[in-house]
């Protein structure tokens, strides 16, 4: 890996947000054609100069570009700090991709349920992108988008989401009653939680990226339509 | 750190959350008097039998006991599973006790101020009172706790609890106009993203606790009075 | 139109509402590839059989399938009482369709913002689509389907649809300065009149279309992406 | 109708709108005692000069003067434009005084629930008088206008109120057990339909007198007590 | 005052509640015609005994049935017990009737602006009378129980049922810039005291009525039309 | 009384507002020490001097001073008048002290559910301090104030505070089957008044507190922890 790092060149200055993001990724060397990831600019509203990537985020976002053609950009905001970038995608790959009782689209359509709760448009675009995806159905992604009530859901996956979102809009207001639903609907202890850890994830995501007014990756818009 | 992993003995089966976490600080030996993290049992309302600590864990908690005297019940909590409570604590760590342009104080004023809007009891309690340890002033974190705009705050502390509150109760209407008050009360763009990122925080934090009826530890109560 | 007229048989019984339209639009031919209209059975929650289409409506109906290729849900919905159908068609196609100092794609931009507002299915997806074909722009469809706030937009619209946002959240609190706001934007008094008369005639739409649990047309799904 | 259209003159240019409307329905000729719709001037708070009636709405105004003693100022606030005033006035008629399997006056109890819901003040004076009428009961025409609650209603008047408030305040929440909920009350699926249609008009109306400010004739306040 | 007291029997079983009352005023003497008070039976939803009325307060109750020709039902719910009724009229009439800066009519004009806002079938319907009596205007009764924004307020009214409304709908937010609101349009010191204890004695008012059901008389309804 | 009562100076000018309280109080002399309710300055955010003690109120001063060690703030709030201040007191020590199927320790618990629901600085300070000493559960007290869904109550107090936190939040929507609610919890017709009855007041004290900045009597803050 070090090879590569060495091309990592520092940002100097406060470049704009993007650019140097990607060369930060391709090594410093000019991007020859519009990147997927260059089409809202700035990524965020804030301004802040990327970081130099670690060995390991910079293999990470290598892997990105390969497997999904782009860097997601919501890494790109945050690669202005290597800690940061590395707890918050540490603990998103435990949450979405690790080990669990519910599948990855359950899991994706939880993001978008609270995201669309919270409004946010990052999160809605990306997320919905994946449900889209992940269930090979286009419409339910746009259901659950704008409205989770109109999905045909099954009864375990209509309780995940009333949880969801209930726990999303009056935290405050979750008691025994609720976990108990879950229950009746076939979750386990460890599913209760899981379910509790994403939907509290994504309204931390949610609120990192409307704080910094977060643009998804254009190429989200049309992709498993 | 290799002694220390030997006496940590594996969770064999799923016996009650708090005594088996206990068991794996105190490398299984029958704890003698009552602890400060076993009195709000059990810790949290779902069945999660601890998972034997890795040895960065072990060392963390072994940590927390003797700086602190006990170890926060959220940690005991995440500690069914070694992913989780690592990059949990990866976060927590960055976020609270980084680097920042933010105070700690600031940070957990931010945390308490959050933590209200959402009526986390968890978080009230812990964060509390750290408010009024940092600051040295009780009603400081009373105040916070029952509504931050009785608190006697400077302009710019006033401005970046307004700004936490705002983006937790309705993320969606957060835009430039927010992030141009908190520049002029003082703020950079760091900053900014600081704030954002410990709001966000603990907006999952206090949906992972209320989710799970998370209860703190209650050595926090009377703590700094 | 006497002759199509003839060939419209009345629906003597309750059929499946969705098959009796077609039947009514196609002359009680069988139907013999899946229509576009027949995607999302049923159309509606409520068991009301289409009643014979009036020659004008019969007429309008057939236009639309000739122009969209397909007859909008929305229409077959309300075609089982005439009279209902005709006041509907006659006030939306005045508002969206007639002559006004807003465009139509304007207009449609406030559809889908009050829709999202409302969280309704059958709008946003109906109207978001329109917005995407209007302005050549998918992402701006999907943006106020997500968060208006989102969008890059002229001041213009701007004031428009945070009038629009206010006048369906809280129709209670507009008052002079909101429609001052409008007029600094630009507006003039019957664009004013425009602007509420398309918020009220959404804030209506979506409500028979929540009510009815009304499915739209799968055909937007995918037009304009 | 020819020779009573003949006397209507256009409105040249902007007078004040309700004496251009007045000129409009009593063919120019100068009013000799105060009006009842001159009451609260001007009807609405934006400048848009009446229209020529068309023989259809002038023969509907005069209907109303016969039979109300004055003009409704919804109709003369439609009026600077005979295609929205007819497409009103139709869906209206239909609505409100068509075939239906709710009374008139539950139709009206509706009105006033939906427009207590949005504190409406036109809506609330003039179809708070209708219950008054319809009912013969000063009393319920109050307590719908203050909180539809505090009347003695029957179950299915209830159900009825309960589902058009729900559909008001939240469409986004109706769903299959509401629609249940109005037929264990005894309403088919038409009357749900009307129901439905009925709550929503009102929630375009509501909108449309609050956008522009309308104010209700004074008449309708000592109507029925 | 000892003769009258002589007369009134003390209520010796759980009898109808306001007819006992009737019997306590009258000296238990049958009640030949039906009464202004006795028209919404029970007064309210809890079956409490009304206690004999002290001196004072049935030198109140007649005075009240002098004056008004009725006891309004408020009074008769709370004259189940002497202290509390007590002390209910000394409160009221220091604050509505004592020395103000406020007039009587502006203190009734918030009753009802903050009545409004909480749905408050009793106080709607008794201080919307006294707002319509006191002003000689009875469509301003009718606009403050509607929506306090369609009333033609003078800048110093509304900003005091601006006041008032937050105070109700948001306590928490009340802060110096409010206050500084009310100086501004010319209140002093202690016309906001007397400003606020108003809106606070109706949030407590309009809770007591709800909690009980608490019903108006009649004879209300009519008045000053 | 007399002898305490001549020692008590009127205070004749807009002094500091506690500083004259204390003067009233002690008779005019010099303060030696720092006495615990001068602690937050000013108590309010009116500048109302403060008024000649009557000798009723002016012996419940003393009384508080021997009993509590200090008088609280709201009261020297309410002692520019007298009037105002003996309605308080009278209707403060019936619904508090006075004879109740509810113990004191419950009603401080409303009073605390109502204060956090309503964010009121002043109340949750001295009414948390109250459950604090009442119950001798220092949690109990800090569970009320931050979420009582917290708080491990019995169902008959956990029927109690939600009723009192809806009959706070939505008045309008208390109905009979929240009273049977509370009657199937084991409480009767007058424990259900005096429920009510509690939560009307602090929903009083609350906008009074809010309204006015009152600041609590620091001395509560540590009490009882």
């Amino acid at each position: 890996m070090n090879k590569i790092d060495k091309t990592i060149k520092p940002v100097t200055k406060a470049a704009p947000k993007e650019k140097s993001a990607l060369r930060a990724i391709k090594g410093g060397k000019p991007v020859t054609k519009p990147a997927p990831m260059a089409d809202d600019t700035p990524i965020i509203a804030l301004n802040l100069p990327t970081a130099k990537l670690s060995p390991g985020m910079a293999a990470y976002f290598r892997k990105c570009q390969e497997k999904l053609g782009f860097v997601p950009n919501v890494l790109v905001a945050y690669a202005f700090d290597m800690a940061k970038l590395e707890s918050f995608v540490a603990m998103y790959n435990d949450l979405m991709l690790g080990e669990s009782g519910l599948s990855k689209l359950e899991r994706e359509m939880i993001a978008v349920a609270v995201s669309s709760q919270n409004r946010c448009y990052y999160c809605l675009t990306a997320h919905g992108a994946a449900v889209r995806q992940y269930s090979g159905n286009p419409l339910l992604g746009e259901q659950i988008v704008m409205n989770y009530r109109a999905a045909r859901l099954s009864k375990r996956q209509r309780a995940m989401l009333d949880f969801a979102v209930k726990l999303t809009a009056a935290p405050w207001s979750v008691e025994d009653g609720d976990r108990e639903k879950l229950r009746r609907a076939g979750f386990g202890e460890r599913d209760i939680w899981d379910i509790s850890a994403v939907v509290a994830f994504f309204n931390m995501s949610n609120r990192v990226a409307s704080a910094t007014d977060m643009r998804p990756n254009t190429v989200y818009h049309g992709q498993a339509r």
